[in-house]
């Protein structure tokens, strides 16, 4: 049996590349060797976004665009959205009475999210417990593995608190420990130089965008702001351009050669933003096709969106059946 | 179309003349004019009991004979298990985007009941989620009307707040405005004159207690402390053969009698619960007797519960099927 994998999008926009660095070029790697469940988490997403469903709706062909269009295989992996296998609430539910108020709000993702998203005192309980509902979703797959940026780790150990807990008090070794599995890739900047790229901190260049687009946003992208001269000596060292070579040039020779010849002056930035063009341009440009060919028929995307929930609610419903007999619920 | 009442227990032990006097009676009178959905809260029950599902699951079957006892007929009422309704806790998950952790905190029920646990910083999220739970269960069935405790008051309020958000927000009046039931009578005081009657505090005479039982309870009832001989005049106000007396007596004349007489003395207790113990074994008696026949073969009564429980999903299930066509969720 090949290792069970969970892992998953927000359906609140199409993606970019930092996801394309951070999972999806990961995702692809990985669904040979691995029973991998791609999750569209529509419902997740509603937890802060509730005022704005037709906005998650919309987005979730979307999302499974960009899944088929970087290589993400159907007939490999499961992709399925998340409010289409309901089983996962009803194994969401008995878990909130496993976790303590004082832990969720311990959670420092949760923390950060809170304090970003400017909450306080209207804080929804759906936000709060997201935690809750994405161990259901790991659990109920009963993963080994969950991929995750450095600030998700408190998740997985709240997944393996549930299922500690869950096998301590129900008096069987039903969940087994889920591993994280760390990005090898940091986090991909956006072209502003902030930390994070972000469709809504509109900094982030798009898993199909068009060359135009491409051109238009390294033109824009944050060098060193220092370097007014061509032949003046430029910093490389929180350069984007230099960021993304790092990421996304195969040639590291020439990209180290680069970085020599800047750093001692004379060479401009928009020599190097035309090398990067042409870099970015060479990986989107096959994803791109592939996209607009998908995206022809979205109604069969959607139908393959169907299948793969359909695939997928049966085996959380299994598990959430196999859970209910355990702790005796559910049947008389 | 009658009216839709939704009432029901946690089935963490069998009822008590409290339930009997405070909601049971009211069910069998309300069965006819409406349309009764009686659900049996095992999964509202696992929130503080998590810790021992086989109790909640033992006493289901002592719940339902309860019902079947004082007259809960399943050909007009729906009795149903809880966790045999799925689409609640879906309904649930939804309805936790709609509430804020601040006014969860706020609800005076609960807020009581974490006091009494001593939950403090272990507050399960589960428990302290409850009401919207509740709040599912009440709007899955389109229920009318909710018959209450005054305590419970809170509940109805929350749950009409979710209903009204939900249908600001997602644009539809979908769901009606809930109507608090309050009882006729006030809540029955424990035998030993505690303001409530409850099997945990050990002070309940149970729905189908046996006369052996009956008398020794109305022994030990709590009276007047300081009539001590028969002589001496007695206070009626706040002894528990009194009001149970109120409660029970059909003959309010012969009532009025006693506690005159009490009052000027030359009365003794033994007398009063004497009357009181032949009054109760009257109410009783045939309850018992209905209760130990259908007790024969629990497996029917559990059978009933399983075709309560199969009606009464569909109805959420529709529900449900129609909250998530408004909120554009769940399929695609």
């Amino acid at each position: 049996m090949k290792p069970v994998i969970l892992t998953g999008d927000r359906p609140t926009g199409p993606l970019h590349l930092g996801h394309y660095v951070g999972s999806l070029k990961n995702r692809v790697e990985l669904q040979d060797s691995h029973q991998q469940y791609v999750i569209i988490a529509d419902a997740q997403a509603m937890t802060d976004n509730f005022k704005d469903p037709q906005m998650i709706r919309e987005n979730i062909v979307e999302v499974a665009l960009d899944y088929l269009a970087v290589g993400i295989d159907p007939t490999k992996s499961t992709i399925f959205v998340q409010s289409m296998v309901p089983e996962l609430f009803e194994a969401t539910f008995y878990f909130l009475n496993l976790v303590t108020l004082a832990r969720l709000e311990r959670n420092p993702t949760v923390k950060t999210e809170i304090a970003q998203k400017d909450f306080e005192r209207n804080l929804p309980v759906g936000f709060l417990t997201y935690p809750v509902s994405q161990a259901a979703d790991i659990l109920c797959f009963k993963a080994d593995v969950v991929p995750v940026g450095e600030d998700q780790n408190p998740m997985i150990e709240q997944t393996n608190e549930i299922a500690q807990r869950f096998n301590h008090l129900y008096k069987k070794e039903f969940f087994k420990k889920v591993r994280a599995l760390g990005g090898k890739q940091g986090r991909l900047p956006g072209i502003d130089g902030k930390t994070k790229m972000s469709k809504s901190l509109g900094n982030a260049i798009m898993i199909g965008e068009s060359f135009e687009q491409i051109k238009k946003k390294v033109q824009k992208m944050y060098t060193d702001p220092s370097h007014l001269h061509i032949e003046d000596p430029g910093q490389v060292e929180g350069n984007v351009v230099f960021t993304f070579l790092d990421v996304f040039d195969p040639n590291t020779t020439e990209v180290e050669k680069l970085k020599g010849h800047y750093r001692r002056g004379g060479l401009g930035d928009g020599t190097v933003k035309q090398r990067l063009t042409q870099v970015l341009e060479e990986l989107i440009a096959p994803i791109r096709a592939r996209r607009e060919d998908f995206a022809k028929d979205k109604g069969e995307v959607l139908n393959m969106c169907r299948q793969g929930s359909e695939k997928a609610r049966a085996v959380a419903a299994q598990t959430v059946a196999e859970m209910k007999q355990i702790m005796g619920v559910g049947s008389i």
